[in-house]
């Protein structure tokens, strides 16, 4: 029996709270050698002082010099193995722009590409024209109708789009994503049409074929973006349930709409925040507070700032989240609060990196570490150790008083 | 997917280096309750200041409390799990003096041993003959002819040597080598013939038993090694590449022939080096520099001091590589650089041992511990924590920039 196994049989009913704050991107690095990580310059005396009575340690999203994207990194910290279970390209970017995805719709990325006149591609981005070019390009697309299917193309950002077939009227089929993608990945070939992986697939692709074949015929008037490839076809890969892992009512307070879906793909309540501030964030959290078991709350900013390599900026929000968010979650008492990221974003890469993600753990039953500062080096002095993002849940679990006591 | 999976899938192209240090049986005991291990005792002022820009911690080569050979050691310190990847004994005897084994060819471990006039062991290793008379029947042995195969008879050392049966003409046949050993591992009972474990091994078993007699028959008059067994019968394991696996140009600066022979089976080219100094050693890896992206760097001395049970000699070894390499790895200015044993060998135990080693990772996008000493203690206070020894190669890989996002 795995852990993720043993949740579902040893949970048991309890009034206790956990509070889930996920500081996306936290975890970074220093400008120079010999200097500071973001985290650990920015002054952050409320965190520091929960540090004092908490236990510390590292998180490791996926496994060693990985480096997550943001659907197997949310999964680990819900406590799902991201080796075992994946999210799709297709559904993550549907989610991304809050498409509401339903478990029967197969969705793919688009891209819009530049073909030449012996149709073979000279640019795999389309120039990245502008989002209005793409909008009206979507639009034109829309006009594309095929049999037993809705079909809707979405726009995402300049040369990316989503593309979503969905069996009408519902229930009439059952379409498979097992498809491979149509772009080459490389220049001075044309875009493929779609080829199934398996025969269960075959239905799909004829229909992504003849959408294909309308869409790059109507495209072929409108260079730079003259023709589109499709990529990541996925389906909602029914994840086991949170609620009925855990036995916990949760709910989701985010506000961008990825970490909104992937909470929404797992049966998590995504509740309503009036604005795009985290002070909006503690005011759902707080309405909402008699009515869940479990919170997960998601701050984007550090992120965002970590990936335009704004390394003050960084720091600047993790000083508001610390100010703003931690004072106001523990004024509602929670039984259970960690604090982490889904993964680091350190603003000298730009990008996401492998870097095990400083964590904190609060109960009222914690031994707590001593140690009076919340930081990566901190972190890692602390007795969680360096470990797996997934032990996060169970640990959570275990110190809400939610499981019952495993063999006699 | 499991992490090994995941380095074939994720990796992608760079220009970046990686040199991977390993001091065989650099872990160790102190001489008496309070002192210091060997690392600690010496003095090394590079690594010890290597280590202050480093993460440290602690490598299990295979699992709590298990010794290993050299074999799944280094199997687990190239990425390759040693409970699931196998290299027999026949094929580790055979590489281990340099025979070069061929993917068709079946090896087993040879131990000469005296029977008495009613065929019952007396001694299962011959009295530990002298290597020179081993030599001799070797010479001897090698007379012997089987239809179909070419019979290899190579001496190791002492009462062992190796047998190698190689189909002939190449690819007229394939051998199975399921094959028990001829040693009843006790006294007072005759030496067996050969028993295949599966029907495929039935002809390799027929061949090895006709030599058998004959060998038999022809030591009855050279007593003590007046017969033999055959142990460990093996073929290539024929391992997933490391080249296909990492997407790694990757060479071996070894002197030892097991060493070799083992960078050798998972594809690694193996490095001329001109004498059997570290400093040789050096010369080959500075003059290969440009056309390699990953080189293993082994060092011998330190297990051999450990098990001639030398204390002092094998922290000198661990000084003289401070010294003499760890400055000039530096100069050429690698990317990542893993400092690190297989295993450990105290020179107390004046064998391997269970016990985790020493391991430093340094790279530009490391998260230095600040802790200035390289030593066991310091490094179980460093970030690393302790850790499976097959974390080093993905854990060299995200630092090296060489591995794709997984997911989205």
């Amino acid at each position: 029996m795995s852990n993720f196994q043993m949740m579902q049989a040893l949970h048991i009913p309890a009034k206790t709270k956990i509070v889930h704050l996920v500081l996306d991107g936290l975890g970074g690095l220093p400008r120079e050698p010999g200097g500071k990580t973001e985290l650990e310059t920015a002054n952050t005396p409320n965190l520091d002082a929960l540090a004092g009575r908490s236990q510390l340690g590292l998180a490791v999203p996926v496994g060693p010099g990985i480096t997550p994207g943001s659907g197997p990194a949310h999964l680990a910290l819900f406590g799902y193995d991201p080796l075992t279970y994946d999210i799709g390209r297709g559904v993550l970017e549907a989610l991304g722009i809050g498409f509401d995805l339903k478990p029967q719709d197969v969705a793919a990325r688009g891209n819009f590409c530049t073909v030449d006149d012996a149709g073979l591609i000279t640019d795999r981005r389309a120039g990245r024209i502008a989002t209005e070019l793409n909008q009206q390009l979507v639009n034109l697309l829309r006009a594309i109708t095929l049999p037993g299917v809705e079909t809707f193309v979405e726009t995402v950002k300049e040369y990316r789009f989503v593309l979503v077939l969905r069996p009408t009227p519902p229930g009439s089929q059952t379409l498979h994503a097992n498809i491979r993608d149509t772009d080459p990945q490389r220049l001075g070939v044309p875009p493929l049409m779609a080829q199934a992986e398996d025969q269960a697939s075959e239905p799909a692709v004829e229909l992504v074929n003849r959408w294909l074949t309308a869409a790059r015929q109507m495209l072929q008037a409108h260079p730079p973006a003259n023709s589109l490839n499709l990529r990541g076809f996925a389906k909602d890969p029914g994840l086991p349930r949170f609620g009925d892992l855990y036995g916990l009512r949760a709910a989701a307070v985010a506000v961008y709409p990825m970490y909104k879906g992937v909470a929404r793909l797992i049966g998590m309540d995504i509740l309503d925040v009036a604005g795009e501030a985290v002070e909006d964030q503690v005011e759902t959290l707080r309405a909402h507070w008699d009515r869940y078991d479990y919170f997960y709350f998601h701050v984007k900013k550090t992120d965002s700032a970590g990936e335009d390599g704004d390394f003050a900026r960084k720091a600047a929000v993790i000083e508001h989240v610390d100010e703003a968010v931690v004072p106001s979650i523990l004024a509602l008492d929670p039984d259970v609060l960690i604090v982490t990221g889904d993964h680091s974003t350190p603003a000298v890469l730009k990008s996401h990196s492998w870097h095990p993600v400083p964590t904190l753990l609060w109960s009222r039953y914690c031994l707590p570490d001593g140690i009076d500062e919340f930081g990566e080096r901190a972190c890692f002095q602390g007795s969680l150790g360096a470990f797996p993002a997934t032990h996060e849940l169970p640990l959570a679990m275990g110190h809400a008083a939610r499981l019952t006591k495993y063999g006699a």
